[in-house]
């Protein structure tokens, strides 16, 4: 029996995503033997030739290997293609040449703006592509999907007519790094950490995705969406999720996402703050009156049985100080009786995704020579154990695509879940912060959050 | 004021234990500002002179800075002294030409096989060098603190005859280490720790004693005691009362030591296994027919609320593969959902007493690439974060013998306790094993302790 070959279409082929993760995502994937036989098919409106496609990506892979360049360059097509204006016929028939050698599966990637989501996938419809003889198709949207609640629903009911749920991977990259794949195997194989993962023995769970760079190429988009929609609504409630989800019955297919998705129905933001770093509206493709957010602060509650009561904080911002995303869960203090001895601070877990990708617990410990305690931290640096070569987000992710793995996509019932904690922020203020500090100087968070 | 002075006698000057422990344990509370004002007098029957007593420990003194070393000369004199038949009267003279120069305190140090300790103690009593004027006087206690239950009240109804138990400080050494007594620390300024530390969450805890070398100097005294009676008894019991007892009121005072008696009171041996090494009984002082074990293996049980069902293994043994000092807690297996995904064993925490000192805990985690777990640990190592130079076990009881801290040290009860157990030990055939091994090749505990 021949081997089944996969087509990846790519639209929006031209743009900053395909250069700097999904090529290079498709080329791990190569490299690791995660793909044989398969075919990039890129689309987008600018003229562009599939050798400068692959080369504008070579900076953003690690290890460049020629043959596999080569390779890639062979097996990859450049079609333009306006997404308003032409029809698909040109891409319905390089399809069907490929079908013809054997080439069945196909995953669409949306790798254009959310504006585009509906055009394409009925003129996917329209021409018959998904017409799907022997093969599957599958289709796959970037962030953002939608940027409220209602124009969520809107597109999801419009790609509903078109596609089956089944066929729908809303990708949060996120949930591809393995840090993040991480914490469900933290949680729940180490029977240590039920007894002591709730409002009990919790004192409050902290998100931080702080980033020490600005807007890059992104101005027109950022500056609609914003950090709350740009990293908290789908990023940072997914951390949240991942975390503080009850024990799902497997860890494959919908019982992870039906967890999450209970789980994100009973979050509620308590208090927003915001910033705007110094000079944005000064940048490319920003209002120059822009109110849009570069930074924000949130506490955020749970209320079910478990978490009732435990703050949780999240941070997340633009040209900050650091780049650093972690979650930390800090414990409650010992009521200790003891004089002199008695710890500073509760214990810490916490989980670093970026940088020095790992996880540490903070213990108290005996300061030698004294009778009094030291916190220290035990830390298990995944790199050390692991080697550098850990696949990455996109990688993980196309694999679970090929497998039509969905667990670590977002279902609608998630997605409609967060948006209806987004919607519901309400704005004071919005700070203005110095580039590289640790954000505006308001009173609230500055002591909690580390 | 005058700082007041302190003399250490030690009896049993030439022994090994004062050339190993008590001159380099004097020497690095020197070293560390402990004691300024002290004077050493070492008496034993045999002739030596003070420089040679000095000089004979300078290999097991690490940091040697030899104004310090010279320091140790001057303030150190010896006498010789037969127990047995020498009166005390010369001692009595040189402290209290001592006691004129204002060195008031006195430590009396009994490092010599436990049948001199009555005959001393009285002789103590008898020449009135007791009758202290101005400062306190300590008497210090080696193992073995008599050989069973029946000679150790025995000679603890002689010594109370003499002193007052505050003034009796049995010592222990093990728990001087800092690692020992970080346990208390760990256990008790740690939120994380008490609610799974029992026999809903606690699959078994094993105390491992492992030693690469043989009887070394001890022929004799070690052919009367026995693995059993030489480290079990006393190190052992020690740790796993550490490891075990409920929570004291305070770190100070007879807290802990009340807490570790009741928790004794309830330890019992369930299974014993000897052994001994090949070629023992062909050593200098060893019998020739010796049935001395030189290695044990015990489960024990702790019948209360927190500890039923919880096995608990001792391991201790002369010349096997390591030397190795270790605690480890094993927490039981997750009641796992996951196929594939389940981890093979449950959460461990393992305390390093030597060498490498520290504390690790084993966690499953992601395996990279893989939805399957697998563990790893996160280690502190306790030099890497404080230094090479922390304090070792007789410094840091010296330290306590000095403040009138009793903690450290072994109460009567506690002794007794730990007797009551020792003396049921049902001993059954004693096994041989081969030097460098592992120990006896018995089934029993072959698959259990690591």
């Amino acid at each position: 029996m021949k081997e089944s070959g996969l087509v990846f279409i790519i639209f929006g082929a031209t743009g900053d995503l395909t250069k700097r993760k999904l090529i290079p995502g498709i080329y791990n994937l190569l490299n690791h033997n995660g793909i044989k036989k398969f075919h990039i098919i890129g689309a987008a409106k600018d003229p562009m030739n599939k050798d400068k496609l692959i080369d504008s990506s070579k900076k953003f892979i690690k290890t460049k290997k020629p043959k596999l360049l080569s390779k890639l360059k062979k097996t990859t097509g450049y079609l333009q293609l306006d997404f308003n204006k032409s029809e698909f016929t040109k891409l319905k028939s390089e399809l069907e040449r490929l079908e013809k050698k054997g080439f069945q599966n196909k995953i669409f990637y949306f790798a254009t703006g959310s504006n585009n989501f509906e055009i394409i996938s009925e003129k996917l419809k329209k021409s018959g592509i998904l017409k799907n003889k022997s093969g599957w198709s599958r289709v796959v949207f970037e962030k953002p999907f939608g940027s409220d609640l209602k124009s969520s629903d809107k597109l999801n009911k419009c790609l509903q007519k078109i596609f089956d749920e089944k066929q729908i991977y809303r990708i949060d990259h996120y949930l591809g790094k393995e840090l993040v794949e991480n914490i469900s195997i933290v949680r729940f194989s180490n029977a240590m950490l039920e007894p002591i993962w709730n409002n009990k023995h919790i004192e409050n769970i902290q998100i931080i995705l702080d980033e020490d760079f600005g807007i890059k190429e992104r101005g027109p988009f950022y500056d609609t969406y914003g950090a709350i929609k740009d990293v908290i609504q789908n990023h940072m409630l997914q951390l949240l999720a991942l975390i503080t989800m009850e024990m799902p019955d497997s860890f494959s297919g919908d019982s992870v996402r039906s967890k999450k998705a209970k789980l994100l129905q009973n979050v509620k933001i308590k208090k927003t703050i915001t910033g705007q770093y110094d000079g944005y509206t000064r940048e490319k493709g920003i209002a120059r009156k822009s109110k849009t957010e570069t930074f924000a602060a949130m506490s955020l509650e749970i209320n079910n049985k478990r978490w009732k009561g435990v703050p949780i904080y999240f941070r997340a911002g633009k040209y900050l100080d650091k780049k650093e995303t972690k979650i930390i869960i800090r414990f409650k203090k010992i009521k200790c009786l003891f004089e002199n001895t008695c710890p500073t601070k509760g214990n810490e877990l916490e989980i670093r995704i970026f940088p020095n990708e790992g996880i540490s617990l903070e213990l108290n410990t005996k300061t030698p020579g004294e009778s009094k305690s030291t916190p220290i931290k035990m830390d298990f640096c995944h790199s050390c154990v692991f080697g550098p070569n850990t696949p990455e987000g996109y990688e993980n992710l196309f694999k679970d695509i090929i497998k039509g793995d969905q667990s670590t996509f977002i279902r609608e019932d998630e997605l409609r879940n967060s948006w209806k904690i987004i919607d519901k922020v309400k704005r004071g203020k919005l700070h203005k912060y110095k580039k590289g500090s640790k954000g505006p100087e308001t009173k609230f968070m500055r002591n909690i959050i580390k």
